[in-house]
């Protein structure tokens, strides 16, 4: 079984209680690494705990959760080991594991509703990498370096 | 007049020939980095392309695409000053500005119209960043740290 990683600023805490319970009666082993959502919190903090916890465990993913989305996977994509996609559908999250071999999905709780959340989270979890000419991309991702 | 710097793999070329005309119709100062669409490429080398040309001019804006936005973002995003935000709408696109003060907008020419698609780059040029509680976080975005 998957670990998987929740972690979201205030704006995302409903959606990722949501999640989490759906992913739980799924069976799936889940760690919430907060926000609590009892206060204004800054999303990068929150990205980058995401960042560490998928770092020591290369088959876990991970959902990352804020207002838009935006923050949290700019913060989530600063590490080299992450491949955090920005959904808001699910064709999007479909095409994140088949080309990008996502590792996080990045949702918005106040620009996507709850079910169409929840669509998202399993088309990623059950959708395989599709490899071939998408691998040597992702192994590009995994070693960034400037160039002109 | 601020410098725009458009950047795709070979799924994203129509997509950035249709904005560049728009932007220099609009009177902006352009710079095409690629590709040229005679071959597939890698989209990690072009958003790496954004990454390097934003990294010495800090007014300078980006325009990244690919066949869904997603993979170009995850590029551009590894570098400290890049604030990529992957958009489809013109909702995101204003709130990319006004809350992440985003220096790229991500895009799509497979899951995103052309129309679309020039709404969301007015609206990345147009909205100023709110600055505020923002800024805190913006700033946490320059210096990504582990943390558990």
């Amino acid at each position: 079984m998957t670990a998987i990683f929740l972690a979201s600023d205030h704006a995302g805490c409903r959606m990722k209680a949501e999640i989490c319970s759906y992913l739980i009666q799924a069976g799936h082993q889940v760690t919430d690494l907060g926000a609590d959502g009892s206060s204004s919190v800054d999303y990068p903090d929150f990205g980058y705990k995401l960042a560490t916890s998928l770092g020591s465990d290369s088959t876990a993913r991970g959902i990352a959760i804020c207002g838009s989305g935006i923050g949290i996977s700019i913060a989530a994509n600063r590490f080299s080991w992450i491949r955090a996609a920005l959904v808001h559908d699910v064709t999007n999250a479909r095409l994140c594991r088949e080309h990008n071999d996502a590792n996080v999905l990045a949702l918005g709780e106040r620009v996507t509703g709850a079910i169409q959340a929840i669509d998202c989270v399993q088309a990623f979890l059950d959708t395989p990498f599709a490899g071939g000419r998408h691998q040597s991309r992702i192994d590009k991702l995994s070693n960034p370096k400037l160039e002109s």
